[in-house]
């Protein structure tokens, strides 16, 4: 097992990487408060692991929620349920939460956590990759709405994140490509030497080399914390962070959550990044080739829906929470390894972006 | 006008108290940050007040969004009722929030401006009584659930709190009497010679007269603001002020939101508080009588309904922000104005309290 640390001050928590962690009282224990600790999870997850993790926690009395598995959950009732198991059971303001699950059940609990008696805490313990390596990890939560996603919310740091690998080996690999999405934008933003090492590792990712996947886990979760250490609340570098998201955002929107896993759509995003930094001239038409080699070695898709036109991205981009004054910020690259935010960058140039990247027909999504 | 400050540091702002403050554009603009603005009011008080309001925000893009009016609707819907309008007007994280309105108005508009793209700024203007003595001040917000009242919430400070005086002379005198409620506590809690004060001038306050008015408010947001900047996220002190709301959300929960108002169900509280705390031998019988008229003399209620017995009491009671380890904390008196938090009370004595507070009949609520 390996230990990160994300330094808030005293907000500040471990972040655990390892192998057959689920069972670990003992890492469990310095996050929990008080007597009451309800695991939230979902029904993809909960008959996985449920069992596994509530053996972790036998001092405390444990209750469980079981949520619908999906994006389009992610939402204000779903919310509202886990309150109401909450407020069932009696649970009071000294109680603990624990998402058992992958960045939605994370996202929900952790807002769940922020509002329930005006904020109790919560660990993460994530099973998906993509929570692994992203979402479990700064403190950002929330629900979507139905005009924009992810535009309710809070940031609530959790106590401890626990990255079990081992549950990884239940993923399946449509899950496991849309996680290195995230690993892969570590590279892209500041790391190029990363993005060198998962051109040469890729085929030993996707193959599940636990080796190879711990080591890209603690680089993209280093990555993150020192990103979120230094920024916790996005005035600056962590926007950042949100390379592709904006495109990626837009495209779950639009096609309706659920459909397009988020590191599908972010994925698609980077490439659309590149390619509009190309068209502005601060990328090669072979760094862009690398992006979209990477992304599609990764068996990520590299065009957005056919029905995703240039006027319906405006639309929905234009709900962002990087806009400002009207005026979209999108994160695009100076070189690779070196991203920004910018509001300076040419219309023309951004629409023949979202048409290049267009599916042809709808069989290509 | 007089303006009082709330220290919190970098979270510190004025509350400004005096009169015809609506249109005050000078008071308003250090407190808006951005260009977008939203104003968050009812059906009751837009009418009034909502066309004076906007003149002070001629210099930004000002919308405003009119819900019902009514402690029943202080919840998950409604909320999202607000994000639905701030959504559809592509309101970006850089926009302001005001609340116009009473308790409801503000308790909401401040936790959809907490979760809001993560949380923007937000202002108070309170136009009922007990929103200007008591829950504009301090950042507590949030909705009640159907099991508990404002059990989904967040801290989040205004950046301004603007209490116009005039506003209260459309407020009829069911809710000034219930603003009075909260003005009472804070003599009962931590300052008798302010129940003294209230003992003298009942009459002026209830006639209305803007210079005795002025000057309630003024002791009561002072002391409020005192509390608030010893214990912001009450870990201490600010417990003291939920004198009565145990047994008033109690009150309030039982009866379907909306039929007792908030200031009602505290004044029976706090009587209820006087009462146990004489069985325990802390108070007099002329303690008790003292606080009763008081209330009775602020054309307040003194007895619980008749539904309220003993056993529906500690169902609804059991959950309370202040419950822990399954035991309720109550906030009791030593003596008049020295209250104390405590789980330390007989049971029986608690029964005693709750059934001689009880209305014989539903005729006599």
């Amino acid at each position: 097992m390996k230990t990160l640390h994300l330094d808030l001050g005293e907000r500040s928590y471990p972040i655990h990487i390892g192998r057959d962690l689920l069972g670990r009282n003992d890492l469990i224990a310095p996050a929990v408060s008080g007597t009451q600790v309800m695991i939230v999870s979902n029904e993809t997850v909960a008959p996985l692991y449920l069992a596994k993790t509530q053996a972790a926690f036998s001092d405390y009395q444990c209750e469980s929620v079981i949520l619908p598995d999906g994006e389009q959950y992610k939402n204000l009732p779903t919310l509202d349920s886990i309150f109401e198991t909450l407020l069932s059971h009696h649970f009071d303001r000294h109680c603990t939460l624990v998402a058992l699950g992958g960045g939605v059940v994370g996202d929900m609990t952790g807002f769940a956590a922020a509002c329930y008696q005006r904020g109790v805490p919560f660990i993460q313990i994530p099973t998906t990759l993509l929570a692994q390596v992203d979402s479990s990890v700064g403190g950002k939560t929330g629900v979507n709405h139905p005009l924009g996603k992810n535009m309710i919310g809070a940031f609530h740091q959790p106590r401890a994140v626990i990255i079990d690998t081992d549950t990884l080996n239940t993923l399946d690999d449509r899950q496991l490509s849309a996680g290195l999405a995230e690993v892969i934008k570590y590279g892209l933003i500041q790391k190029d030497d990363f993005s060198c090492w998962l051109e040469q590792n890729m085929d030993k990712l996707l193959a599940r080399d636990p080796d190879y996947i711990a080591e890209a886990i603690e680089t993209s979760c280093q990555c993150k914390a020192d990103v979120v250490a230094a920024d916790e609340k996005e005035a600056g570098v962590r926007a950042l962070l949100n390379l592709g998201h904006t495109f990626g955002h837009a495209i779950e929107t639009g096609t309706g959550y659920g459909n397009w896993l988020h590191g599908e759509a972010v994925a698609v995003g980077m490439l659309m990044a590149a390619d509009l930094s190309m068209r502005e001239g601060w990328l090669t038409p072979n760094d862009v080739k690398r992006v979209e080699d990477l992304i599609d070695r990764a068996n990520l898709p590299t065009r957005a829906p056919a029905s995703m036109h240039y006027k319906r991205f405006m639309e929905l981009m234009a709900v962002d929470k990087k806009v400002r004054a009207g005026k979209i910020n999108l994160v695009l690259y100076r070189a690779l390894g070196d991203a920004f935010v910018t509001d300076e960058f040419d219309p023309a140039k951004l629409e023949q972006t979202i048409e290049a990247h267009r599916a042809i027909s709808n069989d290509q999504e």
